[in-house]
């Protein structure tokens, strides 16, 4: 454990199948290339991220747009506030073939899919992309979505994780149902092409999901996709300690990293596994320059880019709450309070950062920052800046690494790959080069074994 | 249509995720490169393809193995018959990537899937490879797929056909719900992304199918997939003429040929819609040789390559019963006749041609072709023997251009366009090269247009 943290930080680059990085304003940016719908564009970013030696390149999803701020899509197709989300299996495909190393995960939620067909699609693109294939667990939560998907509403929260967890039992057995060795491919007239006793029936029969098998999707050159996890809920981190193998969870500050680090990887021992085998990053936004003064011009320009309806649409998916009819700076009544049916958690944090039990829309942009650069920690200066407080949150035990999000694209991995990857290497923080072929080679992961009867184990 | 009958015979190859192409023996060729899990294998075949103009490579797809002979998986795993069966985004996307003109077409089932998914993995991929992709609708009908897929039955016939209209008008809804000129992406401060009034709501209700909308993937240089359909029973035919722009039809002989095709465009004009722009193609098999001695013996060593196993997995899918029992030549009782559930006509098309009510599983291969070279017409000679068929089909209304089955793979292909290809082209029945970059020009197609309010036609 000493000796990995020396030399082994993780980085994940965090991508969206759209028009902007996690940051809505930044298709604003003057150096934005408007060929986000081409292949081009994403397998640019991943050649980017391969030179700077970036384990994965990981994409989130949501499966509709958002309409709630105003009662109408038309606010968010007109500002581009995640009105374009793509299916990202092509576009991780496209990225693994102008790679050789680069891992490429991606988001398929266990609400609105089968999980027959995840495994196999997934399964599919490992084998594609040699071995490099991720899947981000995730349970949907937004009504919009459900009427997309034929559904009126989504299932209640603790509901959805034991859909979950049984989804990914089934995944997973999938994935183990043919051993590593079943494969012969004898050409010869009565040859084999595969061992009979090696292929396996799933034979899955849970509350909410059934699958009977065999699967049709031999093993790929790292056994099988590495799972990611996301869960922050209470219900969510037993989730994530129970099956992920790289874990993506939101620290705003050291001190809040430092204990919930500790806390989630007791939690993993707790799950009966070994808290090494499993990785936690954070996200963050790098913005780096060649000086201390143009990197601040940066993040101030960057800021700039935001405008409050981005906040607005978004702060409005996840309290589910119309935040159009009161400008900025009007109060929420107390019956508007009480209207949110959303993030409770988020709402108290409003709440008590303002001061006020009737915060305006100004107060629920600037106390959570939402939409704009200031959501998630933003690490600002030269290279050397950047990398202190990387290292200090690493070797300080915040993380097992980050999730770097773009404040911008392709620009802010073209300057963390030139800037700040070399001075984590000269530093002996970060690897000088991939260890392997395999997204688990590359991060330290054991190769998963399929040795006999599928199990629905991690 | 004379003119474009002289010179736009229209080419597609016939291909599988799996170890084989459609002729189960395809694994056992002695030339068989056995990378079929590698993106590579499919990135050959496409530029293969490419130089030989093809207008498309389609995938068919099924989500379970075959399990019914000997009521165990075990004989396909050892026999090879369709054991692996891959998702075809992945493939599809790559070889998409490897060429610039050929159209990429695969096989989504809409008895498992939900529209809104269907939509936006087949609009995305079209965007990915710059509007070259097709969607061939079908419906499932296999019990194993079903178990697969958390049911415990199919669904009926007919019902199935009617849950695949609502399908498709809600896909088709979705892919038209933004229009050509909705995206502005004006970059300025208080600019706007996307016009707001040219992206609309679907708000589809249907029975069986619902999907709200707003759809999150903008047009494709051809606005959107091209549509193929292969129903072949009376309401698949009435399906295929509403829906498809490219019909697969299987036609044993040329005979049948001329009266299927004149009844399927009749239909597509009494579908209300010009016979012109609907291409039939029924498939085939090519063996060239430089000489017909030679294409004689390659023919012979092909059909070699078949063991009766083969069949009679694939037999005992489409009948729903179990040959194991019966030893090659053990005639079925009458008691066995009457379990065959599946394709009756299948059944009673080999009641016909063996003479008795009581054949043997000898019989059924025999007569069906099933699992051999000779399920489809096998075109064998010289390039000029081959295009001498080809252009009887062609030139004798009996089809607007062929499916272009593997004998084996790669080599199959690379016979077909480096033999028969030139020959068609120096006839002046097959284009000289691609008319344009995306499929729709490629096939003489209309461009779709999305001018307002989604429509859920064609």
């Amino acid at each position: 454990m000493a000796d990995r943290r020396r030399r082994d930080m993780t980085l994940v680059a965090f991508l969206q199948a759209q028009n902007c990085s996690n940051y809505p304003g930044s298709w604003r940016h003057a150096e934005a290339i408007p060929d986000f719908l081409t292949a081009e564009h994403y397998m640019r970013i991943a050649r980017t991220l391969e030179e700077g030696k970036f384990h994965l390149a990981f994409f989130d999803d949501r499966l509709a747009m958002p309409d709630i701020y105003g009662n109408d899509h038309r606010p968010a197709v007109e500002y581009g506030i995640r009105s374009v989300k793509m299916d990202l299996i092509p576009l991780l495909t496209a990225m693994g073939l102008a790679t050789k190393h680069l891992g490429l995960g991606g988001t398929y939620s266990t609400t609105y899919y089968e999980p027959f067909h995840v495994a196999r699609t997934f399964a599919t693109l490992d084998l594609m992309i040699g071995g490099r294939a991720a899947w981000n667990v995730v349970t949907s939560l937004n009504d919009s979505e459900a009427r997309n998907m034929g559904r009126t509403e989504h299932p209640g929260h603790d509901e959805r994780y034991d859909r979950a967890d049984e989804f990914i039992e089934c995944v997973l057995g999938h994935w183990q149902s043919w051993e590593d060795d079943a494969l012969v491919v004898d050409r010869r007239r009565g040859g084999t092409f595969a061992d009979p006793n090696k292929v396996h029936r799933l034979d899955y029969q849970g509350k909410y999901f059934a699958s009977r098998g065999p699967f049709t999707v031999p093993r790929s050159p790292q056994g099988q996709p590495v799972m990611i996890q996301a869960g922050q809920s209470g219900r969510g981190k037993l989730f994530a300690a129970k099956w992920g193998e790289l874990v993506f969870a939101s620290y705003k500050t050291l001190a809040i990293a430092k204990a919930q680090y500790a806390e989630l990887k007791g939690a993993v021992s707790a799950a009966g596994r070994d808290p090494d085998s499993v990785r936690i990053a954070p996200p963050i936004y790098a913005v780096v320059g060649e000086t201390r003064a143009i990197a601040r011009e940066k993040e101030a320009y960057l800021a700039s880019l935001a405008q409050p309806e981005d906040a607005l649409c978004l702060l409005g998916e996840i309290l589910n709450f119309d935040f159009s009819k009161h400008g900025l700076d009007g109060a929420l009544t107390d019956a508007d309070m009480a209207g949110i049916t959303g993030q409770h958690a988020l709402r108290d944090r409003i709440i008590a950062a303002s001061g006020t039990n009737n915060p305006t829309p100004r107060h629920f942009i600037e106390k959570s920052g939402r939409g704009t650069i200031y959501e998630m920690p933003v690490f600002c200066g030269t290279a050397a800046d950047v990398a202190d407080e990387m290292e200090a949150w690493y070797q300080g035990e915040g993380c097992d690494g980050f999730v770097v999000a773009a404040t911008h694209r392709p620009g802010a991995y073209e300057d963390f790959s030139r800037y700040v990857v070399p001075e984590l290497q000269r530093r002996g923080v970060f690897h000088q080069d991939y260890a392997g072929t395999t997204l688990r080679e590359n991060l330290g992961l054991p190769k998963s074994v399929a040795r006999g009867a599928p199990t629905m184990r991690l």
